[in-house]
């Protein structure tokens, strides 16, 4: 598998540990690992802390976001999306987009390149996540 | 002037006192305002801490949202209008989008009320803070 994704997984893992949400994403600019992160609602108590958010945020203050692309192992939802949109990353990789569908359609109409790898891995770890704690993945995308 | 535009103005001048980016906004529920916030990018270094995402973030993890109403000095871009829409927040009130038109067409597309109340005073801010520091602003949202 892409070493990018393999770095997405192990963030959601990261998450999983600490009792958080396993969702993991990691931003790449020039074939470097400049930002990554994870789901922190549980850790942080914090409702803005998605993944690609976290991941994001880490990065820091990189101004111009046109030649990065940005992993995460859940297609973005309409937060993360509207990140990406509004500071230009042109290409998302996605882990899968079957347990939850998120803002591909959004995503691909403002320009952004959307790719879903469809990881079996990736769908196994949000479905053992939302069979066992269902109320907190709900919570997490406003339902 | 309506109360929580108010309070999202004096929102946007704490910014301005911190040397930050003059935007703010409060989260109003039944009558109460639950979350106060303003644009941090500069006093935290953080690009994703525009002024709605650190009001939501201080309202904590409320779960629901339907039975909200966000007040913002400045048309939401599309980063916080994409939590609005993932959240559930139903109605949108900006102080103006003449210095930046953001994202009202999405959300109404989505089923958020946008208002747009046109405040001098919101335009005057924004207005004199990009004339000073057009590179911040022009950083702020990703161009």
């Amino acid at each position: 598998m892409d070493r990018f994704m393999q770095a997405a997984i192990e963030e959601a893992k990261k998450g999983l540990e600490e009792d958080g949400i396993p969702i993991g994403s990691v931003l790449v600019k020039d074939g470097e690992i400049i930002g990554r992160g994870h789901n922190r609602r549980v850790q942080h108590d914090d409702p803005l802390a998605h993944a690609e958010i976290d991941c994001i945020r880490s990065a820091g203050r990189i101004g111009k976001y046109n030649d990065t692309t940005i992993y995460s192992t859940l297609m973005p939802c309409y937060l993360c999306a509207g990140a990406i949109v509004q500071f230009g990353i042109k290409k998302v990789i996605a882990g899968e987009s079957d347990t939850f569908d998120g803002a591909a359609d959004f995503m691909k109409e403002h320009g952004v390149e959307v790719i879903d790898l469809d990881i079996e891995e990736c769908k196994t770890i949000m479905r053992d996540f939302i069979q066992e704690k269902p109320e907190i993945w709900y919570e997490d995308i406003g339902k």
